[in-house]
């Protein structure tokens, strides 16, 4: 599977390569900023899903492709911000310094609203034949990193931060913090090829499951990995007080639920054949990753 | 003029009051603090400038009401983000506790985060006739917001601190920082009206020298405002080391060149003959302005 994506990894990096392409102006610091983040060894665990969703429903993945590199930038301005001082204050992200560590804070806001700002540059600068289909697209991006996606998560994960939660409390919250973007990656690219209803609503299912799937495991590799796999120390969860699928239900019940997750995840996909194979098999490797 | 501004101030502000309506939900602080910074006083500029750019082109206030929006929500995060501790460190803003004294840092810079994200909610929710329009103003809207408009000026801004700059150093920065959503509200006005290659032209030039003739009677108004009238500590420019028309060209100069601006800004809207004159006499109000 990591082979097979690669292809696909490929295909984002050289894209973004583009979109990111440092001006020679006085404000070219940013986009230095702006590249280090997004250039920092991300899975591209979010477009690459957009891919894959395109293709098994039959889409065209030259006119995905631009909001697939525009859900990246999202994913990675949250990161940034997430690592700030006044949040996370974390100094280390994929086992290099985080953002603000490399140029300071006032930097690391500014690349982190540049880039959230460029997602919308790249997906706005749409010519092909349906800008009716790209609107609606562009809105369900929008609305998966805003107050009621991403953003809100983020809220309602700072707020509970030293307290304890209950389990509808953490799913609620991670099915916007992480789960969101992820669930906007697969439905914009089964919008975008022009997916009937009844498709789209299997993608939705779909992604909601992996979602949650891929948080647990998140929660599990935070616990069970090691600093050089996950390029962050080990524990930090614990330690900062976080509430996680392993704090509420320890390690055995956490990994049971992942499966089941998977499971449903999966057999949301059935209605696609053959076609959803490779969307399968990715759901079983990544709820199986070590990192 | 001010009387006749409030009929516009209120429809933008009615539709802000609608897009910001607090969602009774775990995340509803976020909300809380999107209206603080929104309905804190501010002037209205940017969107009142894109509905009067659009009837003067014979546009349908309406289609333009979700961009005239949206820019003031992106003029708002900005305001926030530069409050920050990092950015400027100000504690008030238009009289009152800036965000991040009210709510706290974290709070204050997701505040800003899903302010810009639901702009682009807000302008990719249209379903009217001219999607192709729309999106074409969306990529206006992110462009001029982005690290080659606004957020490019405030980079060069922040690195301009504490040295001096000469006068077309000063002028870029103020192009982006400032002028940039200047530019875009009037341009986006002219584009959803369908206006022709010569008409935004024309508009473009207008809003580009209105940009820098406001920006230097900000610079003035520092100088020779009051804090009741600006809400804010007079000086502050000088006290943080900021270069400005003032520090660089001195009171007198910056009042002719200021004059110079918004006489040129004017003459550009001639080709609209007497449809022009509500802009003109903003211009005038604009450039004589005590806050």
């Amino acid at each position: 599977m990591k082979e097979y994506l690669k292809k696909y990894i490929k295909v984002i990096d050289d894209k973004l390569d583009k979109y990111l392409a440092i001006e020679d102006n006085p404000q070219r610091i940013i986009y230095e900023a702006m590249r280090y983040s997004v250039f920092a060894g991300g899975k591209r665990l979010r477009p690459v899903l957009m891919l894959l969703t395109c293709e098994m429903c039959g889409g065209d993945t030259d006119e995905v492709l631009p909001f697939a590199c525009a859900l990246e930038m999202i994913h990675t301005y949250s990161l940034i911000h997430d690592d700030l001082p006044a949040m996370d204050n974390d100094d280390l992200r994929r086992g290099k310094p985080t953002s603000h560590k490399q140029f300071g804070e006032a930097t690391a806001i500014l690349a982190g609203d540049a880039l959230l700002n460029k997602a919308f540059e790249v997906v706005s600068a749409y010519s092909g034949n349906n800008p009716d289909r790209a609107m609606k697209a562009v809105n369900i991006l929008a609305v998966s990193s805003g107050s009621e996606g991403m953003i809100g998560g983020q809220i309602v994960d700072m707020q509970s931060e030293g307290r304890e939660i209950t389990l509808d409390e953490l799913r609620y919250l991670h099915l916007n913090k992480t789960g969101a973007i992820i669930r906007s990656a697969c439905v914009i690219g089964a919008v975008m090829s022009g997916a009937d209803s009844g498709a789209i609503k299997a993608v939705d299912e779909f992604s909601r499951n992996l979602g949650i799937a891929f948080q647990i495991q998140d929660d599990i590799l935070d616990v069970t990995g090691t600093e050089s796999e996950l390029g962050k120390p080990i524990g930090s969860d614990a330690e900062e007080g976080k509430n996680t699928y392993v704090s509420l239900l320890g390690l055995q019940k956490s990994e049971e639920l992942s499966e089941e997750y998977s499971k449903k995840a999966k057999q949301a996909l059935n209605i696609f054949g053959e076609k959803a194979n490779t969307l399968k098999e990715l759901t079983d490797y990544l709820t199986d990753r070590r990192s």
